[in-house]
C-alpha cells in the first residue's frame, strides 16, 4: 500500500459507531453523542489460520475497543439514550465487561453507573477496570437472580437506565460490527465464526449483516457458526444449565438473554450453534497468540476453536470475532505458560537454553 | 461528523507505521514488512482537561496498540530489519513493554524471541504477555547489568538481533507518533507532554517533528515537557539513579539510554524535562479514568501529571502521550479503588448505597 493512498486525517479520526453508521442508528439527530471512539476495529489477516484450513481467514479483533472488548459498541448507543431521556444513573448486574464498559461510557456522559454483584462473589480484578472508571459497586446480600430482579425495579423508579443486555438498544450499536466487515472486505464473508454466551452479539450481528443487504451495501448473507462453551451450552443442549462452567468466563451464561435470536441466527442463514470444550478454547488462545500475535480473552477464542474443527469449501471467506483483549484476563495467561529455570550468566548456557 | 465524510474502508484498513510513512523510514523496498497494525492510535480530545486549563488538550492513546503500548512502533522497524538482515532470533532484556512487543512481532516474522531476566527477578504478570506470545525467557544468575551484557554479546555472534534500546531503529518507528499528530491536528501542538524513562520516547517524537517540519508537512515545533518520576529522576538530577524506585514502572530507569537525546529535545525545543511525585502521577491516572474515561498505565499519566502542574498560554494546543494500556498493570489499579460493604437486597438500601 503506498502512503499517497492513506488519507491519514480520516484514518486517525474514526468518529465511533454512531456517527459513522448514523443512518442506521436508533439516534435522534438532537442527541449528544457520547462516544470513545468506539469501533473501527482491525480486521487481520490471518495468514497460518488460512493456510492451515486452505481458505481465506481474518480475525476481527474487538479488543482494540476503548474499554478492550465489543461491548462498548453497544454501550455507547444505549448511554446517549440513557442521557438523552434524562436518566440520572445506569445500572447493571455484571462482574466483566458490561461493568466496564457502563462505567467509562457514564463518566464521559457524567452519569452515574452503578454495577450490583451478588455479595461474596466479587473478585477485584475482574471489577478493577469498572470501578477506576469511578462507578459505584453495590454488593447485595442474595444471589445474582436477585441481582437482575432489583435492577429491573431500579429500571421502573425511571430516573435510572438498566444497561445489562435485556436493553435493546445494545443490540442496535453492536451490529455495526457487521458493517465493518463488509465495508473492509468489500462483500460479506461466506462464514462468520462467534463466540456465544449471553447472545446478544450473535444476534446483532446477523442484524447488521441483513441491514446491509436489505439496502444494497452487500449482495449475500454469511452463515452464521456460533460456539458455546461446553460446560456452558444451553442453546446446544436445548435446556438452561443452572451451574455454567468454563474458564471462558465471558460465556459463562446458562440461560442466554438472547437465546431466540441466537437460534434465528444460525437457521436463517443456514449456520449452526455448537459447543468447543475448554480444552479446545485454550489450545486456540495460545495458538492465536503464538502464530497470529494476537492476545485476546478466552472466551474470544471460541471462535476459532470452532473454526478449527470445521470443514469448510474450497473459496469460503472466513471472519471469526475475538471478542475481548487478553490483558483482561492475566490469570488464565499465567495457567498458560511454563516458569524457565536460572541458568549460569555465559553466553554458551544462553544459547543452548534459548535453543538457538 | 456526517457519514459520508468517513471512507471506512481506508479507516479499517490502517497498514502499519512503516507502510503509512514509508518515505521517512529506513526499510528497504525489497524488505518484508512485520507489522501487526501498529500505530493510527486515537487522539482524543480532552474535554475536561482542557476546562480545567483553560487551553485545548488532546490524548495520544498508544495503549490501543497491537500488544498496548507505544512500543510497537519501533518493534516493527526493528524486527522488520533483523529478518531482512537474516537474524534467526532477537533478544531484549525487559520484564515489560518492550519484552512483548518484541514476542509478538518475532512470532509474526517466525524468528525466536528470547527474553533475558536477572535470576529471582520474575514476576509472572509482567512477563505473562511475553510468555504467552512465545518468547523463550531465560533466568540468568546474574543482576540486570550482567543481563544487558550478555543481550550485546548476543548481539555479537551475528545470528541474533538485539532489540533492547540500543536497537536506533526503534526510535525510526517511534517518531511516527509526531507523524500521525500533525495529520491528526493539521500542524504540530504548541507543547507536547510526555513520560520519561528511558527518553527514547521524547528523542523519537522530536525526531518525528523536526522531520515533518523540515519537509514542510508542518510550520512550527512544540515545546517538549518530559517529565520523569520523582524517584527515578537522573536526568533533572543530573546524575545516575543506582536504585530508581516509583510506582511507574515503565519509567522506572536510574540511567537512561538515551540521555542526551531528551536533553537535546527539552533545549532545543525551549522545553523542559522535570519530574513528578507518585502521588503525582497517581492522582493523574485516577484522573484520566474518571473524568477522560482513558485507562493507562501509571508511567503514561506522567504526562498529564506534568500538565497538571504547568501553566500554559492562553491559546495553547496541547498533546500528552499516553504511553500505555492500564489493563497491562491491574495491580496498581486495584490500590486505588474501594472495595464496597454488602447492603440489604432491597430498592431503599440500594438507591440509598448508590446515592440516587
Amino acid at each position: 500500500m503506498k502512503e499517497a493512498e492513506w488519507d491519514r486525517g480520516s484514518a486517525l479520526g474514526w468518529p465511533g459507531v454512531i456517527d459513522a453508521y448514523r443512518s442506521f442508528m436508533p439516534v435522534p439527530k438532537d442527541a449528544e453523542v457520547i462516544t470513545l471512539g468506539e469501533g473501527g476495529t482491525p480486521l487481520r489477516f490471518a495468514p497460518r489460520l488460512s493456510s492451515l484450513k486452505g481458505v481465506d481467514v481474518y480475525l476481527k479483533f474487538e479488543g482494540a475497543n476503548p474499554t478492550g472488548s465489543f461491548k462498548d459498541r453497544g454501550m455507547t448507543v444505549a448511554i446517549t439514550m440513557a442521557k438523552y431521556n434524562g436518566a440520572r444513573a445506569v445500572v447493571c448486574a455484571s462482574t466483566g465487561n458490561t461493568s466496564a464498559a457502563s462505567a467509562a461510557y457514564a463518566a464521559r456522559a457524567g452519569l452515574k453507573s452503578v454495577v450490583l454483584i451478588p455479595s461474596g462473589y466479587i473478585a477485584l480484578g475482574k471489577l478493577a477496570q469498572a470501578l477506576i472508571y469511578g462507578a459505584k459497586v453495590v454488593q447485595i446480600k442474595g444471589n445474582f437472580d436477585r441481582a437482575l430482579e432489583i435492577v429491573r425495579d431500579l429500571g421502573e423508579t425511571g430516573v435510572v437506565t438498566v444497561v445489562n443486555s435485556i436493553n435493546p438498544l445494545r443490540i442496535e450499536g453492536q451490529k455495526t460490527g457487521a458493517f465493518e466487515i463488509v465495508d473492509a472486505l468489500g462483500a460479506a464473508p461466506t462464514h462468520h465464526f462467534i463466540p456465544v454466551g449471553n447472545a446478544g452479539n450473535i444476534t446483532a450481528y446477523w442484524k447488521g449483516y441483513g441491514e446491509y443487504k436489505s439496502c444494497g451495501r452487500s449482495s449475500s448473507l454469511p452463515k452464521m457458526m456460533g460456539f458455546q462453551a461446553e460446560g456452558a451450552a444451553p442453546i446446544v443442549k436445548g435446556e438452561v444449565v443452572p451451574n455454567p462452567d468454563t474458564v471462558a468466563t465471558a460465556i459463562r451464561i446458562g440461560n442466554p438473554a438472547s437465546w431466540n435470536g441466537a437460534i434465528a441466527a444460525a437457521s436463517e442463514s443456514g449456520g449452526s450453534i455448537d459447543s468447543v470444550s475448554d480444552k479446545e478454547i485454550l489450545a486456540a488462545y495460545t495458538y492465536l497468540a503464538r502464530e497470529e500475535s494476537i492476545f485476546c480473552e478466552p472466551a474470544s477464542a471460541a471462535s476459532v476453536a470452532g473454526l478449527l474443527k470445521t470443514d469448510l469449501p474450497k473459496g469460503s471467506t472466513v471472519v471469526c470475532v475475538l471478542t475481548g483483549n487478553g490483558l483482561k484476563d492475566p490469570d488464565t495467561a499465567i495457567t498458560q505458560i511454563e516458569v524457565p529455570e536460572a541458568v549460569e550468566a555465559t553466553l554458551d548456557a544462553i544459547l543452548t537454553e534459548a535453543g538457538i
